[in-house]
């Protein structure tokens, strides 16, 4: 069957009409989202590259069985976007202006993008199905969700699986949550950027500041580029990263023991140079080490698109 | 519907006969587990306290729709306590031996004790049937069950919800599971026993040193006493380590956002002077503070019968 999945961005909005099956998009549509604006203006936009989607698709409103939108920010039950600071969006009633624009008899379902994204991996990415899946992005934050027995978690409130703000040093590095030493502040792009620029003014003689002259910037590459090239400090700074990116998983692994933790964003492109130091720490660590069965950890392979496919599985998970 | 639950602990063993709709025991027995010996031998008792309990409560076998067994250690899917270590079990078949001896139409369900705890609190204690559900037992140990959409979280090898392994401070205090740091290092009546007698030796003149006198040794409530008692070393003691049990908490409340997060064991007698703080701390901290619904903080209700209880429910959830 055929579905809409929305993938709402800070910066883009984009859709795709999706084969509830195959998983594959038939088209694909894209327009910027212009914040801030009202939501009403949104959402005609929304609308338009819907129907975008649907058209270059060669299909109409009555072939698709559900729309589902990924937003930033908080969403409750009611398919009501309650809070989205990034958006400017305060309670805005997005199911029902779903709805309004493309049908009132189209099924509508919303969700926080970082729990799609989740869905869409475990569908339809690295998880190949798995039932119990964890996503992790480490991106400017550490964005998760949980999947168990093939559904979202949401929690009594639709806002579970921020485990990025699961404490992991009491007392440590400040958390823009206001809470101290969350995970995020440790295992981020944004702490390891942190990370390296306090190991740089410490050594002044490292090749990071020579690798973050040739970028322009110090970024989540220039201490795993400078430890390629043989950097005791960035190797120091790559290790202590690692140590700290492990310790949230092996939090979830014994939390959780999901079938499969995925990991996403930008420090992923390290692939093994960052997968197998973690999975060795997983190995060493994990709680339950008589069991033959254990959490594998992979890279995520739908980039982007995992938003769009999970919020189009919405309506089937 | 009848169902028996058996709880197997490292000292003694119990069974009860448990109306699956009103959670009632209509008769119990117990026997100690007497080890090490045998697994046959044990299993040889737990059968014969079952046969008492089903006696006392006059129903027989066939009366019964399933039996459950709640035991410490790892349990796979296929109802084989693969290990558990204060019991002595290697790949004991729990469930088969459960069968041989009560009847091989008789069906059975093995699942750790921690969990089978939290089903019977969500079911039939201060969870009064919520559906998304942590227990949290603040013991020797740390234990913990969670409880999703009305069932046990076991992930892909049984070995799920030892959220008391979940690293809070990394690189802090050892843990009995080979990680430092962990969440029971801080939170345990152990670790509230290690800080105690850490302040005692830093404040000879506390009156946690005459109460301990009193008492014949450092308990768990040595500083709560002292704290009543204005000691301010004892306050000290006492706040940190709520901050300590708040600190997990939150993390759980911020990856699953449960109904409600029940907590047991001998600290939680301290009621209202433990609860009431921790509320704060999680209202404070949580992620998701522009939600209305918001994950309640309760004491356990059924003390050992929630294990009992849940054990019996394994066949029903």
């Amino acid at each position: 069957m055929l579905r809409l999945g929305i993938d709402l961005g800070g910066t883009n909005i984009a859709c795709a009409v999706v084969d509830d099956e195959s998983y594959e998009m038939l088209a694909k549509a894209k327009t910027p989202t212009n914040v801030p604006r009202a939501a009403g203006e949104i959402f005609d936009d929304i609308a338009k590259i819907c129907r975008e989607a649907m058209q270059a698709a060669k299909v109409t409103a009555k072939d698709i069985v559900s729309v589902g939108l990924g937003t930033p920010g908080t969403v409750n039950a009611g398919g009501v976007i309650e809070y989205a600071n990034n958006l400017g969006f305060n309670n805005v009633p997005a199911a029902e202006m779903l709805r309004e624009r493309l049908g009132q008899g189209m099924k509508a379902f919303v969700e926080n993008d970082a729990n799609c994204a989740a869905l869409g991996e475990a569908y339809a990415g690295c998880g190949n199905g798995a039932k119990d899946f964890v996503a992790v992005t480490l991106g400017t934050g550490v964005g998760s969700g949980i999947i168990s027995n093939g559904k979202i978690i949401n929690g009594v409130n639709n806002a579970a699986g921020e485990c990025g703000h699961m404490v992991i040093q009491v007392d440590g590095e400040p958390c823009s949550c206001g809470r101290r030493g969350c995970w995020e502040a440790y295992a981020s792009a944004t702490a390891l950027i942190r990370q390296t620029e306090q190991s740089m003014k410490e050594h002044p003689d490292s090749i990071m500041h020579e690798l973050a002259a040739k970028e322009g910037k110090v970024s989540g590459r220039t201490s795993f580029d400078a430890m390629r090239m043989g950097d005791i400090a960035a190797i120091r700074v790559v290790n202590n990263y690692i140590k700290y990116v492990a310790c949230g998983l092996i939090n979830l692994v014994n939390t959780l023991q999901p079938e499969i933790i995925c990991i996403g964003g930008g420090i992923c492109n390290e692939n093994e140079t960052l997968l197998k130091p973690l999975r060795n720490y997983v190995q060493a660590e994990r709680y339950s080490i008589h069991s033959k069965l254990q959490t594998k950890i992979v890279k995520a392979q739908l980039g982007n698109d995992a938003g769009i496919i999970g919020a189009a599985l919405l309506g089937k998970a």
